[in-house]
């Protein structure tokens, strides 16, 4: 096993069992590793928002990061369901990390069949199943992806929304993400970023490409 | 199993084997589930960039996704490897992604004891390593994580990082995270998202948290 500070001049992979894979060709690796812990633990809520590319990503990004700890996650996707998406098979390889999608696609989107109504329907069923696994005690993480969404179409109402961040439990983590979120969404929040588009490939014709946009 | 189209009225946990995890209590699952296929694969170029919180988990979630579809990742974290982070142990549990950390921190952080020789030396292994890993034919995503920050930082020189983004076989696809993306950087990309804090735990004296932070 390498050490902190030892010196490794190897153009060979050097895998540590402490971390999954070192490779240092000149030089030294890092005196020591720290290993951050808070003297207080606090669930955080986290908003990710805006227009550009990275939102679902980042949440998918943190389940990874809890399952590193040995936390659970569940992660909850508001409107989608009708197309595949790459992370429903990626997660099943994370160890306590459940998905659950629970709609019809993007209501209101050009080709989208359902009615207003069956999407409304699915919105309240997945905000049901989030008061359910917010409150069971099962989960350190839990995600409500396109949330944001869902409540700028007015498939949710903002109060029961709102409820919902006021009545997490204390060291639970909550991450909502989704275009627009609400100003109040923002204002009961711990941590919120924008993402914003600079560039997007669809722009100049590129189709959306598996791994990457689904 | 359940099919695209049945009635669900069950309070149950219902798992499909297409699906990892649907739930509907009300209503019916959408009728049919769409599988996108581009017409023509392209291997793409992203920046995650900006001052908020999502850029190297946005890079994850990527991992997460590519991985469900099958694909294999290189993960390389520029500067990163003194501090320990859930990632490191979280993607061990994904089929065919690997992670190297390659650098004792961040370049001139308050109490960052190495000199700048040291860290410029670490990045420029982390450099070749890209190199040899996006040439290898042996991934279909490779990440190159906090580059934009080791080039902002002048760990390593723009012209040899310009030259890693024209040199990108065709159907590889790229992502490159880190505050101050270089515009010639950004200008090489197809997709560009600039995360933004609107607001941040820290700013009200919350330390980072596992599973969120780090």
């Amino acid at each position: 096993m390498i050490e902190a500070g030892d010196e490794v001049v190897s153009e060979a992979e050097v895998v540590d069992e402490e971390i999954p894979c070192v490779r240092v060709r000149r030089g030294t690796l890092p005196d020591k590793i720290d290993r951050l812990e808070p003297k207080e633990r606090q669930g955080l809520t986290v908003v990710i928002t805006g227009n550009g590319k990275g939102k679902t990503t980042s949440a998918l990004g943190m389940a990874v990061r809890a399952c590193g700890h040995g936390q659970r996650v569940c992660i909850i996707q508001f409107m989608k369901g009708d197309l595949y998406a790459g992370e429903w098979d990626g997660v099943r390889q994370l160890t306590g990390v459940e998905l659950h999608t629970t709609g019809k696609g993007f209501c209101g989107i050009q080709g989208n069949p359902y009615p207003f109504s069956e999407h409304r329907d699915n919105a309240h069923d997945a905000l049901d199943l989030a008061r359910e696994k917010m409150a069971s005690g099962k989960f350190d993480l839990v995600i409500l992806d396109e949330i944001n969404n869902a409540l700028k179409l007015k498939l949710v109402d903002l109060e029961p929304v709102l409820e919902l961040l006021r009545s997490k439990p204390a060291l639970l983590h909550l991450v909502l993400t989704g275009r627009d979120a609400h100003p109040e969404v923002v204002e009961l929040a711990d941590t919120v970023s924008e993402v914003n588009e600079i560039k997007h490939a669809y722009r100049k014709g590129i189709e959306p490409q598996p791994g990457i946009d689904y």
